[in-house]
């Protein structure tokens, strides 16, 4: 990844036209400078002595200080925190980069921090939007960052019981790739999947974009495997069972705060022989949610399902390549993605459609949902070609039951109208459940002469117009740092008092990634 | 519920006469005498001074330290359960029962219990097989049965949502008619349905008959209210969230040693139109147990799906209404449910039926499917009039990954044959996943001197051969004070800390449910 972008510097893209034309529209563009990477401010390395310690137990090879090394794992890629390293400002770095070649390694890294007082902030594909890789510094000896790519195995396939052990430092493409070899699939596919890992996904409880057929990633763990300073968790002896509080539940979302997650073994679906992304138009966005929660409550949920409201219609988000290319007949555009067997797509896109058509949708055909999925992991490209033309861009979600949406929806909207003039405030509905459903706001404004702290303004405002709103502080992006001040709404004080209860029995001196997810 | 049987005293039946001779054949009875309840040993009622405290917080009605009450709510339904009551031992009563009208009594109850050391027991239906009813007293100032009864309320339907809020005393039919009256239906029929109540069902996550098609009842909760000693957790603002790890799931599966449950927030959905079940033929249960696998990793599960073994099928023990009346056909029966709109139930129907023709199943039609729904909760019953006629009758259960059943059946069935002379072994599957099912084991065999020691040989054998065979130590009885010994094995020593750490945190005294759960 780039250090101060996202993704493959190769990949990157100039703003498109049409994008341009409405950026001018509605927003307005200013010029901005950003830093080389050589004038970036970053922390000292770390000292000399605790890297040979480190060397002694991973290899000379795998632990580096160069600044390169230590750039490239600076933070994750938030709009902040992009806009802090375009502006040199490296602060946040670590001290070192350790990369242990196995869990045993991990367990002696992490023992190793404890003794010597280091903080340890795990690290997979970098791209937390939460602040999740930034660690409190103060009373450590150093932060390290543990980067778990050697730990990228296959570990066991077991057909019979359609699972799979992955270790924790496979990105998607990766896993994907060594389960497609026996034709298999985890089906987790978010939209930082060619970069995230197995172990940021159960860490963070993330979803995937096609989780109304696969699941969330927390619903694919079946068992998992933690490094923590009071030695190996091992979970899962069954897909369920009522020895005691499913512990699991209790690793997955834990953002290395209790424990390494070095391994996880999850449920795995044969690959599909079809895929079919359909595209449907309805009127409004009330009327098609009414359809999407029609579908769920239902049992015919498809494999995709994804609904942009109007605005985000309008600038044709949902194809971020072909953004400001609009088709222009108004109204909101829903994908509906079908993927199995032949006759299992025939049957479910058939019941599927017919829902939809019973209740005011309109048959777009294959093209938008092709486009759709030509462009499903290009919308952080998007974002840098329109902060490089100075224009603030940044997402945030939550969730909620259905009757609280449309509330919820308003709320968050005017929170964001109100923190950011002349915003322009788009959302869809990525992910949907029997009882509720998510909303994913795109916005993008102009930039302010701070544009961090414009952002955290706006974020705080519709933070508590979450909160206050009945939502979830977070969907799928995780509690980090970002999210915690509205954590303990969330969870109420019993449940912080829980957090730290685990957080201080299992690393007692709190090395594991301080600052994030515990109040 | 009788003092000392299970169930409904009016429903009680001597033993059919095709049982008799079953018995007689494998098995053998003997004469035994049943203690009658003025000659029960119980505890001493709790101090005056105390019951008028407790008075003072719920009113005088609703504190009792008579024998009748505090005999109703000694231990639960387990086979050791009863035959200790049977043989006059009632020495694990409780010293008096509290029954608190709101979630703001049973919270000054806690506090209350705290303040004098008192051990707090939730009582919902009694149900327990796994000793979750019995506290350690050492230390106490006495043993309190904290009967959530009046908690009886169905609080809220969102129809829109498609959820419900229900009180945690409500029994299984009483909640079922509360929301049948809107046409809705929560679907969690396990075989304590009659008299367990919703607290039960999440405390010790219940799963019902008809879990393929509503899930496990920790699936249909998405939201909780729970009294601890730290004050009210209120949790479940969102189907499913990032927000850190899941505490639902460890509120779940708690058993009272957390917190005492008071109500719910559960998924609901509409009443069947239809309900068809039909019986199936296989000639083996590994054949069988194929079909259910594809099945369920076809996303074909139907609503009830349950697989006796030859045994279990020669018995007839699918019908416990017409044990010993065998069709005497071999092979092994599946009963097979389908519920929903008759046009769902027509589809999936004809779905499953293909499949399990194709590989190798036969046709029975819907009367063994009858007979399976007419006697589905009459099986507690049967045992009553085993343990009459002497023979020793007992269930056990557990779970593991689909490559891994095969394996574990024979090793627990070798346990329980080897620890039981001249046993009969019946096993059933009765709960499928994707990636695994569950084994639920019923045992008879004839009544030693001191069955109670006999019946615990053969559970630590079988135990034992759960551990080593890698299945979970229980799939749906919870861990109670009977499991405890194995939990170790199942969580390890981190994942005990774990529990450790929040009970510690939430009940720094431990007055709750003292003894079970926690090693």
């Amino acid at each position: 990844m780039h250090w101060a972008r996202w993704g493959d510097p190769a990949e990157a893209k100039p703003l498109p036209e049409d994008a341009r034309a409405l950026v001018d529209a509605f927003v307005g563009t200013r010029e901005v400078v950003t830093a080389r990477p050589s004038e970036v401010r970053l922390t000292e390395p770390l000292d000399g002595s605790l890297v040979a310690e480190l060397a002694g137990i991973v290899g000379a090879d795998h632990v580096r200080t160069d600044r390169d090394t230590r750039l490239h794992r600076t933070r994750g890629k938030s709009t902040p925190d992009l806009l802090r390293l375009r502006a040199g400002d490296g602060t946040d770095s670590p001290d070192a980069v350790v990369r242990p070649g196995s869990h045993d390694e991990v367990v002696a890294v992490v023992d190793w921090a404890v003794r010597r007082h280091v903080a340890v902030v795990p690290f997979g594909g970098g791209t937390s939007v939460v602040g999740g890789l930034v660690a409190r510094r103060d009373g450590f000896a150093g932060v390290v960052s543990l980067d778990l790519a050697r730990l990228d195995r296959l570990v066991e396939v077991d057909e019979e019981s359609m699972t799979a052990v992955l270790e924790a430092g496979l990105r998607g493409p990766h896993a994907e790739a060594l389960l497609g070899a026996h034709g298999l699939t985890l089906g987790h596919f978010p939209q930082s999947f060619e970069f995230a890992t197995i172990g940021g996904f159960a860490a963070t409880r993330s979803s995937g974009q096609s989780s109304a057929g696969y699941g969330r990633f927390d619903a694919m763990v079946v068992g998992l495997t933690v490094a923590t300073p009071q030695g190996t968790l091992d979970l899962g002896r069954a897909p369920a069972t009522a020895a005691g509080p499913d512990l699991r539940q209790l690793v997955l979302g834990s953002e290395g705060a209790f424990g390494v997650v070095t391994s996880v073994r999850v449920r795995v679906r044969r690959l599909p022989e079809l895929e079919v992304y359909d595209g449907w138009r309805f009127t409004s966005f009330p009327e098609a949610c009414i359809a999407m929660r029609t579908l769920a409550q239902s049992g015919l949920l498809p494999t995709v399902l994804r609904l942009s409201d109007e605005t985000e219609t309008m600038v044709n988000l949902a194809s971020p390549d072909d953004v400001g290319a609009s088709s222009a007949d108004g109204g909101c555009l829903m994908v509906v993605g079908h993927e199995g067997t032949r006759e299992n797509v025939d049957a479910r896109r058939s019941a599927t459609g017919a829902v939809l058509a019973r209740l005011g949708g309109t048959d777009l055909g294959q093209e938008p949902g092709r486009a759709w999925a030509a462009g499903r992991f290009h919308g952080p490209y998007l974002r840098d070609s329109l902060l490089d033309a100075g224009v603030l861009v940044e997402t945030l979600e939550t969730t909620t039951f259905w009757s609280n949406l449309a509330g919820l929806y308003v709320r968050v909207q005017e929170a964001l109208a109100d923190s950011l003039d002349g915003a322009l405030v788009l959302c869809h509905v990525s992910h949907v459940y029997e009882t509720g459903a998510s909303l994913y706001f795109t916005v993008a404004a102009k930039e302010a002469d701070d544009p961090v702290a414009q952002w955290l303004a706006a974020k705080a405002a519709a933070s508590d117009a979450i909160v206050a709103g009945g939502g979830s502080i977070t969907h799928h992006h995780a509690v980090g740092r970002d999210h915690l001040p509205w954590l303990t709404a969330e969870i109420g004080p019993v449940g912080v008092e829980i957090l730290r209860a685990v957080k201080e029995r299992l690393d007692p001196t709190g090395v594991l990634n301080p600052g994030v997810l515990v109040p």
